[in-house]
């Protein structure tokens, strides 16, 4: 599967945690890994998956591959901003957000719109998703959710 | 003042009056409504705000114009499907949300994110936009917000 | 109709006075002129539309409506860059081009692939446009190609 | 590097054998091929790179993965229709063209546009692009171009 990991790019320690197991759950899990290619959320859950020995894509928001995060394997330029959110959910089977930020809300929203699954930990409690409290847990709904 | 009336396409008898409502009292105040042009709220809101001879702006997620619903002004295609919510919230300076669609949410997130105003009714409850209970407090509170 | 009028922002004194002159007649015949928003040619020919009481609609790179040229009635931003220029064209029932930079050229090949007609005056020459050496010229080509 | 090819989803005999052999030459040195994802230059090219082990993503118009050709490694869903064709480009360090439709004159332009070294076989003849008759000319075109 590909699965969007979703949350902000700026964040504190146990958000980055979070992140960073849920990367490694889904690159052990061998899911493909599309985010927004940025840090935060996004650096800290690429950087797991690798760990791990998953894939990474980043659909950024500028025009330059280099401001990819360092472990972004694909990262995809577009220039469009935060336009490129809907982007980045739609390239995912299903989504698992963290923390609180407003574009994150924005990827949650546009998720559940399609139709994918989305399972969020410390994340925006939005009827339609999963509100779960681990990496597990998330994982688990979205692999179940999503067949 | 240009403000983003947004929510969905299929809509109830209470929305519709809702919208038609909301679109009146922009129009008598000589504000540009901007919405995704289509039915529902869109369609609504629109009607109203030509009735009391206000301005319109739809921004299309096909490629025809003829889509627009018959009270567009100025009907923006995109073909950019979903993903033009984002320049439905980026066209206003601020937003005034209805009923509680995915599409709604993400386009009230969006707008949050680019720190517009958003006032809801009967709409989504997401921290930082105000939720009221009227058409005139709705205006009220972006009137005075967006200054 | 709807014509987009394409072109660079940065051009020559005789390419300003041959934009001007295509704002001035489309204006005229009642068209609405669509453009980019910016300056050089769009703001040319906004301002030559606007002399003769025609409208103006401005598809805009970046994401402040205060970018527009002064002449732009409807300023719509997109945040997206150079990839608004297929929103350009696809804003209009066809198109005339001035001069021949490469941002041109790519509006000329969207109009084109939308089968979109298409005149330019000293511009690129591609086939399946016609290659007119007035603003005149160019409103009669695409005034019967369209039809 | 990374390398678009460029080119229409129908094309003749002769187009699918000269993609085919791009692909090939891409794949044995070593280039990440980018494309629009679908059939035609795309396809032909897509399987010459998977022949010689080369990478290959496509960036597709619409919404499903399983739309793109059998031999893209990472489809990318857009739904943004021809609008990708900017993201095909902005995706590679240069480009190379083949064969001579519309939506590939707009990837031409908007390459030159964003500074992109163009290479093109049996292509458009475009200031400031090379026309090169072969696919090894191609290559050596923008590798030294793109330096």
């Amino acid at each position: 599967m590909r699965i969007s990991v979703i949350g902000g790019g700026r964040i504190g320690e146990d958000d980055t945690d979070l992140a960073h197991r849920v990367g490694r759950l889904l690159g052990a899990h061998d899911h493909t890994l599309v985010c927004g290619g940025c840090g935060g959320v996004m650096e800290a859950a690429c950087r797991g998956a690798k760990e791990t020995g998953g894939r990474t894509i980043g659909i950024l928001p500028g025009d330059s591959a280099a401001d990819a995060n360092p472990h972004v394997d694909v990262p995809i330029v577009t220039s469009m901003g935060n336009a490129r959110n809907v982007l980045v959910v739609l390239n995912g089977d299903a989504a698992i957000a963290i923390d609180g930020a407003y574009g994150t809300l924005s990827e949650i929203a546009h998720a559940l719109d399609f139709g994918r699954p989305v399972a969020g930990i410390g994340s925006h409690d939005v009827e339609g998703m999963a509100a779960v409290d681990s990496p597990e847990a998330a994982l688990e709904h979205v692999e179940s959710a999503a067949q």
